[in-house]
């Protein structure tokens, strides 16, 4: 066995030792006689996992006492709606910050459950930057403002959370959740898809405050009411029970490298190394202003494109993974979650630079 | 490591040979230096996994080509609402049959949407058989007929397929899918929780009949669409990576043991023993009628519930896991899926036969 370095932009790398203990624990979980996957919801060892998991990701992200942690399926695209039907209110107007290919998805589906009044929007400068508070027009009655701290294709991301008064902030983090430190508290409601920085995919997370809660439109169906899940404790109905436990594990091994303090340490480091290198060549480019830059997902593309084809070839020979740009982009992409160590970033720029070296 | 015989209703017991497969293949699948977990669904690698998970599915089911088949997320319970949403029509009603609590949550969530009209119930029998054919009270104006073939709880199940002549026949078969042949041309739409004879929780399989996509009402969110997701081969959005791949494991290993008519030969025979012992005692009883028996999910009651707690302690103690009845109906449960191997029912009634005379 020979494990690669995999820059998966979702789903992702997940750290060797959770793999490696999801292994020796599959058809024995602790001795029990049976795998974590064969077991009720339910159960006392099932439950215990699952709290044991809700009670890490409250530590490790400071989450007040006064937000309910669901562990919930259907990914960010059924949160696009499920926000909408369970904040926007009757008749109501929520504000939408558009920065990318997420937010565009997130305002579409939105638009069918209510007003989207568009905040801001870096379309007329290709996505290039996101807007600075200055530039937010937000409208103090809006139900909510919807933004995407990381654009996860376009490459740019958030250097600040938005200051939106007294209207509740909404922020799509599956790609930066758990990347670094964060302010739960600034938020009304957050989620995340999980198989970028949490877990496997089938998994997504909600994190949002109680007085949010019960507020669901009448035509909301019973799986996408948070308030539904909040009373049962995401036991409704089966939970994705296997993405649970190792979102479980993946939160102890965050614990045990230190927490998100020493995750961004390491990643603002990865990304400043990876951004330095790119942008000290003439070879490589960066498309996004250096303020707006995306510490998980580092898109670039090589000064002659009829080399991609070769750059994939070589780097996918030199066993880095899943270099290929998002379809709609082209180009190249490496995302770099918790998960994908320094050292697999060292050996892309030494790719790069022997790449470079021999075609340039 | 020792596997013990696990009878929980779900999420189940899987094949001992895929959770052996999954384990070896875990932290590097097929040689590409990482894990399923970790891929792309877009990628070549998981695709092939995918579409042959889906083939196998239909070799297996035999499903006529004019069916799509969907990998999707949220359960059974998603589906309660889903399906009244794409196939309820403007101001319809369709018809539902109750035969238990799985029935009973079904109506509930459906009435949401339209008008839900009782075809027949088996409350007033305390839900100790099914309707028969002769007793289905049947609309030839309704969007559909809705039942459950299998009720997961209360112990019972159909012994026949509803005719419903053009109206489309709907089935929750979450517990029964691939015990035995059945005749997917005889119904609009079949769907299923795996995590009971397919898989791990997370992964809901539907079968649906082309004629019935692209109707879905105004309302309906985008993931809750069948033909969003038909559209998209099931990733519209990232989907359960992981429980698809497990699925298409044991849709291989059903393929090994001979496929569903072999699973059939199996499945009878287990029943037919543990109801065999169970009627022949005065000790134990099951309280449905022969013919409305599951084949799946065997109740059953000690003549003196003052033992209950002895007889779990004793067979958790003898390797016999999770045979408490579900909290809602007390006594013992059974569920003898797919997985479970005739000789956990031989080690079952060898146990109950000895804790009879030890008690009796």
């Amino acid at each position: 066995m020979s494990r690669k370095f995999n820059f998966s932009a979702g789903p992702a790398a997940l750290p060797e030792e959770v793999l490696q203990q999801a292994r020796d624990e599959m058809l024995d979980w602790h001795g029990l006689g049976l795998s974590i996957m064969e077991m009720s919801h339910r159960s006392e060892a099932f439950v215990s996992v699952a709290s044991q998991a809700e009670q890490d990701l409250r530590d490790l992200m400071g989450i007040p006492d006064n937000y309910r942690v669901l562990f919930l399926q259907g990914g960010a695209t059924s949160q696009f709606a499920m926000v909408p039907l369970n904040l926007m209110g009757d008749n109501g107007s929520a504000d939408y910050i558009n920065t990318g290919i997420w937010s565009k998805k997130a305002i579409q589906e939105g638009g069918r459950y209510g007003k989207v009044r568009l905040a801001a929007s870096s379309e007329d400068l290709y996505f290039s930057r996101v807007p600075s508070q200055d530039e937010l027009d937000l409208d103090a009655s809006a139900a909510y403002v919807h933004y995407t701290p990381n654009e996860t294709i376009g490459g740019l991301e958030f250097d600040y959370v938005p200051e939106t008064g007294a209207v509740p902030l909404v922020a799509d983090m599956s790609s930066t959740i758990l990347s670094r430190p964060c302010d739960v508290s600034r938020f009304g409601l957050i989620y995340a898809g999980a198989q970028k920085n949490i877990g496997p995919a089938g998994l997504t997370v909600v994190i949002v405050r109680d007085d949010l809660l019960g507020k669901a439109a009448a035509t909301t169906p019973a799986m996408f009411d948070y308030k539904v899940h909040a009373d049962a404790d995401s036991m409704n109905n089966t939970p994705p029970t296997f993405g649970w436990y190792l979102a479980g594990l993946v939160f102890q091994w965050l614990k045990r490298q230190g927490g998100v303090a020493a995750m961004e340490t390491v990643n603002r480091r990865k990304a400043e190394k990876l951004y330095g290198f790119i942008d000290a060549s003439d070879f490589y480019a960066n498309p996004i202003e250096v303020g707006s830059r995306s510490w998980m997902n580092v898109p670039f593309t090589l000064a002659d494109s009829r080399l991609d084809t070769r750059f994939l070839e070589q780097s996918e020979a030199a066993g880095l993974l899943n270099l290929q740009g998002h379809r709609s982009v082209g180009g190249m992409r490496a995302s770099i979650y918790n998960a994908v160590p320094e050292s697999a970033v060292d050996a892309l720029i030494d790719f790069m630079r022997d790449f470079e070296r021999r075609n340039g």
